[in-house]
C-alpha cells in the first residue's frame, strides 16, 4: 500500500515528504494506522549523523499513538480497532530478560531491530523498488506502519492520540526513571539535570510519588516556570554560581548534605558525574536516562560508590511496554499526570522539519506531528 | 598506663616496637585489651605514605578482638569482661545515617576520627610527652587501647580472639558485600575479581546464599586451590587469555551472557571498569570493594549503566558493626563460615614487619598478631 512518510534519506539532510510503500503484516505482525507522533531527541541524533549505529534511508520516529488495521497469523492479542502505542522496547514476556523480574529490556527482537529490520530479517518499507530501514521498530513518521505485536501496547479507546503518543517515549521515560528504576519513595529530596521533555517528567514522576523537595538545574533560565508548574520546588542556574562556581558543593548544601536521588536529563557525561556526587553519601542513587554522544565516557573516583552512591541509568523508564503504558495512560485520563502543557506545538507532517528547528533552538517542549 | 605497641612513626619506614603511654577512658569510652589483631592491606596502605589521609606519628591496626577492661562515665552497653570487637565503622544508632536504614556508615564521629582523634578532639596514646594519633578509630597494633562504646560490638565469651578478629574487617567487608550490599540470592552467577583476604570472603558469602556458579579472577594461580575450597566454581586467570585477551567478552561468555553480581576486590580501576563490563545487561549489579590509590579514577560508557547494569561500592561490608558483627561471629562459632584456613600466619607483636612483608609477597591470606 501507499503510506505518506517523512524519509531521513542521508544523514545530516532535513526529512522529506514522500508516498513510499508497506508491505502488509506477516505472521505476528501488525499493522497500525499512526494518528499522531512526538519529535524526540533521539529522532534528531540519529538523523544528525551523529549515532553511529544510525542507517539510512530510513523512516524515523519512535513516539506514536494509532489504531490497528489488519493483523498477521497467529497474531493473539490485538484485532483491527484497538488503539496502540508502539514500543520501541517491546515486552515479549518470554525471553530472559522478560523472566528475570529485573529488567524491562526485552531481547527477543533486538538484534533485527538494531538493523533497521522486522524480526524476519527484511523491511516493509520501500521507496521506488528499494527497501527502507525501519528505525527503533516502530517508524511512526509514517501514517501507516507495521511492528511485532509483541512491540505493541493496547491502550484504552478514549485516550486522545495527540496527547499519548508522548507516553511512547518521553512521558514514560521520565515518570518510569522515578518509579520503576530508581524507585523514588516519599519523602525523598530529588535532583533533576535538564529541565527539558524528560526532565520535567522526571519532576512530575517524583511530586506523583511524594518527593518532598524537588531540585531543577539547568542553564536555560526560561524552563523555571514551566517546571515549577510540575512540581519543582527549587531551581538552580548553575551559571548564576559564577565561573568558579561549585555546583555539586552548592546542591550538596542545599539538600543538607546530598541529594536521596538524582537524575541526568541531559546526555553530557559532565553533568552525569556532577548529578552522582551531589547525590547523599551512603544511599544517594544517581540514575544516567540522557544519551551520551558516541565514544563518550563518564568517569569518578571509586570512593564516591565505596561510601554508599549508586550509579544507575535507566532505558524507556524501566518500564515493561505492555504491561505499565496502558496504566500510564489510565493516569493521564484520570488527571493524575500532565502531558497537555508539555506539548507546545502541533504541526502536520508535511511541516516536520519546523518541528526539529524548534527543537534545536529549544523553544518547544515536545512538538507532536498529527496525521 | 603503659602499654606495648608497634608505632608508625613515618611513611614508609617498618613499625617500632615501642612502650607508650595510654591515657584511661573518658566519658562514653571504654579500655580495651586486645588479644590478637588481624593485618590488613589498610594498615600497608597507610603505613607506605601513599594514602593521602595517612597521619602519623600513629599506631596503626583495625582489625582486633580483645576484652573490656574499663568503662568511663555513660557507657551504658559494656561493662569489664565483656569480649568486644573494635569498629572503625561505628554504629551510634542515633545519626541521620545510621536513622536512614540505608547505609551502614554512621556518622557520628566520622571528622575526629578522621583525624586519629578521640571524639572529644584529643589523643590517648603518647610517647615521650608528645601525643600519638589514633588510626581508623581502632588502633589495635597496641595490648591496649581506647575506643568509643559505639565503636565496640560485643560478641559472645566463647569466641577465640586470634579467629574472630578477622570479622573486624576482612570476614566482614567481603561476607557483608554478598549479603547486606549487593544482597546476592540463590541461583545467581557471581564473578570475584582478586583472590585474596577479601575476595576469598566474598567467595563464601556468596556460596553461604547459595549462588550457582562462582567464578574467580586472579593474575596469581597459587590462589585457585584455596578460592575452589572456598566455593569457587570456575577459575579465570587472564594471563591465560594471552596479551589481547578478552577478560570481559570471556566472563560474559562463561556466564551466558554476563554476571548476575560482580565484585572488585583488589583496588585497580581497571579491574572495577572490567567488573562493571562483564556484569549482565539489565541487571547486573558490580560492587566495588577494593580502595583505589589517592587521584584514581572509575569510568565506563554510560551505555553501560542506561542498559542496566548497576555500579555500587561497599564499605565494611555494608555491615551495621554493633548490630552486625556479633552475627557474623555467631555464623562462625555454628561452623557456617571458614575463617581458620584464611588465617595462614601468626606472630607475636615483635615480629609484625615480617607479616607485611609476607602481605607484600602475596605469601600469606592473613597474619594474625596475638598479644
Amino acid at each position: 500500500m501507499d503510506v505518506r512518510a517523512a524519509v531521513a534519506f542521508e544523514a545530516g539532510k532535513p526529512l522529506e515528504i514522500e508516498t513510499v510503500q508497506l508491505e502488509g503484516p506477516r505472521e505476528g505482525e501488525v499493522l497500525v494506522e499512526i494518528k499522531a507522533t512526538g519529535l524526540c531527541h533521539t529522532d534528531k541524533f540519529t538523523l544528525s549523523g551523529a549515532d553511529p549505529e544510525g542507517l539510512f534511508p530510513a523512516i524515523l520516529g519512535h513516539e506514536g499513538a494509532g489504531v490497528v488495521v489488519e493483523v498477521g497469523a497467529g497474531v493473539k492479542h490485538l484485532r483491527p480497532g484497538d488503539h496502540v502505542i508502539p514500543l520501541y522496547t517491546p515486552e515479549c514476556r518470554e525471553c530472559k530478560s522478560c523472566l528475570s523480574r529485573k529488567t524491562n529490556l526485552c531481547t527477543a527482537i533486538r538484534s533485527t531491530q538494531g538493523k533497521g529490520l522486522m524480526p524476519d530479517g527484511t523491511s516493509r518499507f520501500s521507496f521506488r523498488g528499494q527497501p527502507i530501514h525501519h528505525y527503533m521498530g516502530c517508524s511512526t513518521f509514517a501514517n501507516y506502519t507495521v511492528l511485532p505485536e509483541i512491540a505493541l501496547a493496547k491502550i484504552r479507546p478514549d485516550a486522545p492520540f495527540d496527547k499519548v503518543c508522548y507516553i511512547g517515549c518521553g512521558v514514560t521515560t521520565g515518570i518510569g526513571a522515578v518509579l520503576f528504576t530508581a524507585k523514588v519513595e516519599a519523602g525523598a529530596s530529588v535532583v533533576v539535570f535538564g529541565l527539558g521533555g524528560i526532565g520535567l517528567n522526571v519532576i512530575q514522576g517524583a511530586k506523583m510519588v511524594g518527593a518532598d523537595r524537588i531540585i531543577g538545574v539547568d542553564i536555560n533560565p526560561a524552563r523555571e516556570a514551566m517546571a515549577r508548574k510540575f512540581g519543582m520546588t527549587d531551581f538552580v542556574n548553575p551559571n548564576d554560581l559564577g565561573p568558579d562556581g561549585d555546583i555539586v558543593g552548592h546542591l550538596v548544601e542545599l539538600t543538607g548534605g546530598g541529594a536521596d536521588y538524582s537524575f541526568e536529563c541531559v546526555g553530557n557525561p559532565t553533568l552525569m558525574r556532577q548529578a552522582l556526587e551531589c547525590a547523599h553519601r551512603g544511599w544517594g542513587v544517581s540514575t544516567i536516562i540522557g544519551v551520551a554522544g558516541a565514544g563518550q565516557e563518564i568517569s569518578t573516583r571509586p570512593f564516591q560508590l565505596v561510601t554508599g552512591r549508586r550509579w544507575i541509568g535507566s532505558a524507556f523508564g524501566g518500564a515493561r511496554g505492555r504491561t505499565d503504558v496502558p496504566r500510564i495512560v489510565d493516569w493521564y485520563m484520570e488527571n493524575r499526570i500532565n502531558i497537555d502543557d508539555l506539548i507546545t506545538h502541533t504541526l502536520p507532517l508535511e511541516r516536520i522539519n519546523e518541528g526539529f528547528d524548534m527543537m534545536a533552538r529549544g523553544e518547544s517542549i515536545r512538538t507532536v506531528v498529527e496525521f
